[in-house]
């Protein structure tokens, strides 16, 4: 097994190397929306204002699928990969809406950036522009696959499968409503959540769609990307999980302990509520969904979780998926450039702080 | 000129041809979502409920579309027809929840249907889960684009133009919005809304779909389907607004009046403020907007549109854009039954009655 080092750099140079393909596709839009209107300029502004901050994993997964599958990384494989990144920025935007969460990637969340545009006080003016703003970021996700410099076949393919995942997440958000709003969850509900909203569109679409656009039709390659990316994302989750209970608030852009403040189970919490001791359960029953939650219970938290054997429960079950998703590497690909950072990206997704 | 019969019997030929398509593509759909969970099912079942008693014009217009550039309308054709009803039902279900309408369609909207759903009482619940399925509405309309039987070259352009106007459409609702938080509007501001929210999408883009789809590259013929449709649009809208105050409500599916209830100007109610009389207006300031309106009120209004010249006026509108629409038909098709019905449709545009 790999270290994280070379998934790391990977993700680093993408992000560098995107920055101004991610920019100009931008300034474009910024043009079309003002010849629409001042606000639609201005919604799109503050959508920009957030989506920049990104730390682009699902962009970065599409370039190495499309290296997996044997193709060279242009600059029209970046512009496409960028699709996954608008699609997940306008899907982060209507999820705060919503949640009602204030904040994201440390500067106010759409709805409270657009709100500032009236002096009404419902809540309404954000959260509407903000709806729509989602939709076209979405929209422009399509775009960057539908304008893009491939043979159209492959790119036909590509919207297709595209559409499956962006459809998928959106029934995951459905799922996560409808959890919430219950009084008793379980496992299979979370998990059920955890896969459809966020694994297979964070590591499973890019992936497939970059192999697609590089031309790559050979079934058993797509299913081993297919579970690879899979375990990818279930690692990502995981850590997602546990960067929400113990990551460091400034690095995240959030404060931490959100999910339990909103009252979200995660896999944290749904092992404390079946393996705690009782004083542990009353705990988190206490906690969870409080609105009122302070530092300190946060910090209780954090230690009940270690003493009940949940960090670590969870911790382990990041390495089982990581030991997944190896397994898959040498059907993907036979370069051992490429099968080094698939590696060294599992083991990344767990080391992350942010 | 042509009457609206042509037009309309198009139309409904093409509500009744594409009824079996829709439903099975939804079945299809249904089993997809009930894989994922109950909720994503009940969900698409709610939607579907809205989405079968629609008026299907914008998907019969992408069949137009497809004929004028020579094509013969197949079972194909239809299918790829409805991403335009599928685009425009999951705007309407956000939209409803935008301007909190209660009813869509004769039936309770999306959101008062799902909010049934839990014992909950914020309508946070339903109104979340109609964010989510108004996306996985749209995402369905590219779907049968990119699932379509067509050459992938033409598939990829006409999914790039649906992008063009999906965009289009919700940065239209973002200038509704942002109209409706002013104090004061203006003619140029109500008129963009119109255009951008409803005019484009309704009129242009289902035309130049079929168009496209049918392999027309030919820049003139689509420039000239450009500028017929937007003329089209702009019929319907008038007369959008004249069914708003002066429709039946058990044909129109919503209460008569909901325009000026809900305080959003009209060309209708642009022309009272500009041209009445100091009481004309008065009354105007007085009802625009006002919840506790009742039917007496709606009448009222009804007869002072019409002291005012302002229905005169409107409808005078809608005929110059039926005129515009006819000079470009020579420029579309040559073949007389199509020219026919590109007329008709556009008489029968302003003879509808929902």
């Amino acid at each position: 097994m790999t270290d994280g080092n070379a998934g790391k750099k990977y993700l680093s140079d993408y992000l560098e190397k995107s920055q101004s393909i991610l920019v100009s596709f931008f300034n474009e839009k910024l043009t079309d929306a003002e010849k629409i209107g001042s606000l639609p300029k201005k919604g799109l502004e503050s959508f920009i204002n957030i989506a920049l901050k990104g730390k682009r994993i699902r962009g970065a997964l599409f370039c190495l699928g499309y290296q997996a599958a044997g193709g060279r990384v242009t600059q029209d494989v970046i512009r496409a990969s960028l699709s996954t990144e608008l699609f997940h920025g306008g899907g982060l935007v209507q999820d705060d809406v919503v949640d009602s969460d204030d904040t994201r990637r440390g500067v106010p969340s759409l709805h409270k950036q657009l709100q500032k545009l009236t002096k009404n006080t419902t809540t309404r003016f954000g959260e509407s522009l903000t709806i729509f703003m989602g939709d076209i970021a979405m929209f422009y996700g399509y775009e960057l696959l539908s304008t893009s410099n491939f043979p159209s076949e492959r790119v036909k393919r590509a919207i297709a499968v595209f559409g499956t995942y962006t459809t998928r997440t959106c029934y995951g958000q459905i799922l996560d409503i409808g959890n919430s709003f219950k009084q008793e969850t379980n496992e299979t509900d979370i998990l059920s959540v955890m896969r459809w909203k966020s694994c297979e569109y964070t590591g499973v679409m890019p992936l497939m769609l970059g192999a697609i656009l590089a031309g790559c039709t050979d079934k058993k390659k797509l299913e081993a990307i297919k579970r690879y990316g899979l375990a990818l994302g279930w690692v990502f989750q995981i850590q997602d999980d546990i960067l929400g209970m113990y990551g460091d608030a400034a690095e995240m852009g959030k404060p931490v302990g959100n999910d339990l403040r909103e009252g979200k189970y995660t896999l944290l919490m749904l092992h404390l509520a079946k393996h705690g001791t009782n004083e542990q359960k009353a705990l988190l029953k206490k906690l969870l969904g409080n609105k009122e939650m302070t530092v300190a219970d946060v910090s209780l938290m954090q230690r009940t979780l270690k003493d009940a054997r949940s960090y670590e429960y969870v911790l382990g079950l990041g390495r089982k998926y990581i030991a997944e998703g190896l397994k898959e590497i040498p059907a993907i690909t036979q370069k051992s450039p490429v099968q080094t950072i698939l590696s060294s990206l599992l083991s990344y997704m767990m080391e992350r702080m942010r």
